[in-house]
C-alpha cells in the first residue's frame, strides 16, 4: 500500500481525511483535482505532496492531446504553476513539480508521447525514491534510539506523509523492527489532529506501543524526564538550519532545548532549501479557523467565534541537535554541514 | 448573575459543560451532589470550587438535622473530607472546607441551627469575598496592561473560574472597562477547551475583542512579536512561587520567558499554599482519557487509541515575571516577597 500512486492512467491515492475512521481510496484524472486535494489535505505531507505533485504533472502531460511539442511544454508550465500554489509552505511541491518542468522543457528532440510516457516515468522515479530516501533515513535515525526510549513526535511524519514508510516515525518505525522497545508521545496536533488520526492509527498498524497526549502537555512530560527524543519531520528546512514544520514545532524545540531532550527534524534533502538563508523567509501558509471551530466536521464551538490558525512554524537552527537525511545526520554549524549532505545526494 | 449560588436551601450554579451553546443553571441539595458536580467539572476554576465546596458545607449542616453539636461535627468532618477529595489540584477547595470546619468545631457555645446559620453566613461570605478580591486583583493587574496591548490567556479565569469577574481575564476586564483597546489570544485550551468555550463565550459578552489559537500556536505568536503579555490563573501557588495551573502554562511559562515576554499568574492569596516549600509537591490531577478523545461527546478518535490526560502542570518561579494578587503584585525573589501579600490579607 502506497499513499499516491499511479493507477491506469489516473493518481490513485489514500483520502487521509477519513482515517482513522475508514480507510478509503480515491482517483483523479485531472491535475486540477490533485492540486485541489493537495489543497484540501486529502494528501498531506511534504514528501507525499511532492510525490503526489509529481503525478499530477503526469496527469497534465495526458489530459492536453496535443500533437505540438511546444504546446504541450506551454500547457504543462502553467499546470505546475496551479500545482504550485496549492499549498506554499513544503517546499517538496516545488522541488518536484521544478524537476518534472526541468524535463519537459529540455526534451526538444522526443514527440510529445514520448514526452509523457518520460514524464510519468520521471513521476514514478520521484515517488520510488522517495521510499528508497524514507528507508535511508530511518537507518541513520535509528542509531539515535536506544531500547526503552520514549520518543515525543508531532503531528503525522509516517508512511501517510510520504509515499510509504515515513520520515520522522520511519525512524520509529525502523527502531521497532530492530527489536528496540521503545514507547512514543504522539502530540495530538490540533487542529487537523494528525497526531491522534493518522500517526495513532500508524503506530496501531505497526504495533508501536503510544500514548496520544494533548499539545499542550508535551512540555510537562520533557519536564518530567519521561522524554528521551523528540522527533519531527518539516516542511521545509532553510541553508541554516531553520525548519518550518506543523505548527506548535517550535514550541518543541524551545522546550527540548530548556530540558537538555535532543531535538532531531528528519527529512529527505529534498525538503532543504538551499535558496533561502534563513527560516524568516518560509512563508507560513494560514488556513481556514473553520479547522479550528468544527475539526473534521465535529464542532467544538460556535462557527461565528474567531480563530486564528496557521499552519506552520519556523524553529531556529539554535534549538536543533541535528537534523537526520538520507544522506546522514548533519550536525551545527548547519551552515557548514548541510552542504555536506546535500551534495553527498547528487 | 453568579457562577454559583445559594438558592432557597439549594446550591445553584452555571453548567459550564454546556457552555457556549447553552446557559443552564442547576441546583443541588446534597454536599455529595456538589463534589460530584466538581468532580464533573460542572463547576471548575480554582476560587470557583473553593465557594462551591464552601456552600457545599453549608447544605451538608442542613441535610443532616441532628440535635446534638457534636453529631453534627462529625459529619460535617466527613462531608469536608468528601469534598476535598472531588479534585486533588486546586488548593482553593482545602482552603474553603478547613476554613468551614474551623469555624464548625470553635462552635462548643452555640446550638446545632446557629451553627448551620453560621457556617451559611460563613460560605456567603466566601463567596462575596471572592468577587471583592477579584476586583482588586483586577485593579493591580490592569496596570501592567497598556492600550494597544495583544495578551494572551490561557484555559478560562473569568466569572465561570470565580465567584464573580474573574482572575487573568478579570485584568482583562478591567483593563477593558478602563477603555483601554485591546485584544486577547485565546489558548484553545485542550483536551476540554475552557479558552475556546468558556473565555470566549465570556469575552463575546463583554465585548472583548479576541480570537481563539490552538495551544501549538501560542509560541509562535510570542516568537513573531504579536503578545506583549501573557495572563494565566493558578490552581496552586507554593511558597517558592512555582504556580500549578491547567496543563501547557508551563509551556507558555518557558515560551514567555525565551521571547522576553512578560508572564503574570493572576491568584488570590488564597490560592497560595504556604505548607509547600516548592512546587514538586503540588499533586496533578489524571482525568479521563475520553476527555482527550471524545471532547464534550464530540468523538475525535477511536475510543480504544490511548491517551493520556494530565490536568495540570508546574510553572517553576524562574519562569515567572510576577504574580498578580488582591493585596499587590509580588515580584522574585519570591520566598521573600510572597509573605508580604499573604500578612497584608489577614
Amino acid at each position: 500500500m502506497r499513499t499516491v500512486e499511479w493507477h491506469e492512467g489516473r493518481v490513485k491515492m489514500i483520502d487521509q481525511r477519513q482515517l482513522p475512521w475508514e480507510l478509503v481510496h480515491v482517483e483523479y484524472e485531472r491535475h486540477e483535482q490533485v492540486a485541489q486535494a493537495i489543497q484540501d489535505m486529502v494528501v498531506r505531507g511534504a514528501p507525499a505532496i511532492g510525490a503526489s505533485a509529481a503525478f499530477g504533472m503526469a496527469l497534465a502531460a495526458y489530459q492536453n492531446d496535443t500533437n505540438d511539442l511546444r504546446a504541450l511544454q506551454v500547457y504543462l508550465q502553467t499546470a505546475g504553476e496551479t500545482l504550485k500554489q496549492s499549498r506554499p509552505t513544503a517546499v517538496n511541491l516545488m522541488w518536484a513539480v521544478d524537476r518534472i518542468l526541468k524535463l519537459a522543457n529540455s526534451s526538444d528532440l522526443i514527440t510529445p508521447d514520448e514526452l509523457r510516457d518520460a514524464l510519468l516515468q520521471e513521476a514514478q522515479h520521484i515517488a520510488d525514491d522517495d521510499v528508497v530516501i524514507n528507508r535511508r533515513m530511518a537507518a541513520n535515525g535509528a542509531t539515535l534510539i536506544n531500547d526503552g526510549d520514549t520518543i515525543l513526535h508531532h503531528c503525522n511524519t509516517g508512511m501517510l506523509a510520504t509515499v510509504d514508510y515515513g520520515t520522522a516515525l520511519g525512524v520509529i518505525r525502523m527502531a521497532h523492527e530492530q527489536g528496540k522497545n521503545i514507547h512514543v508521545l504522539l502530540d495530538e496536533t490540533r487542529p487537523r489532529m494528525q497526531g491522534a488520526r493518522l500517526s495513532a492509527w500508524e503506530c496501531q498498524q505497526l504495533g508501536i506501543s503510544f500514548d496520544i497526549i494533548p499539545d499542550s502537555a508535551a512540555g510537562h512530560y520533557m519536564k518530567s524526564g519521561e522524554v528521551d527524543i523528540v522527533l519531527v519531520g518539516a516542511d521545509r528546512v532553510a541553508a541554516n538550519g531553520d525548519t518550518a514544520n506543523k505548527i506548535g514545532t517550535y514550541q518543541l524545540g524551545v522546550l527540548a532545548f530548556v530540558n537538555d531532550v535532543p531535538f532531531y527534524p528528519t527529512v529527505p534533502t529534498s525538503t532543504i532549501d538551499m535558496n533561502l538563508a534563513s527560516g524568516d523567509d518560509i512563508p507560513i501558509e494560514q488556513r481556514s479557523a473553520d479547522e479550528v471551530r468544527k475539526p473534521h466536521g465535529k464542532a467544538l464551538i460556535p462557527d461565528e467565534y474567531p480563530a486564528r490558525n496557521p499552519a506552520f512554524d519556523v524553529t531556529p537552527a539554535e534549538y536543533i541537535t541535528g537534523i537526520i537525511t538520507e544522506n546522514g545526520i548533519v550536525k551545527a554549524p548547519f551552515v557548514e554541514n548541510i552542504p555536506k549532505v546535500m551534495n553527498a545526494s547528487e
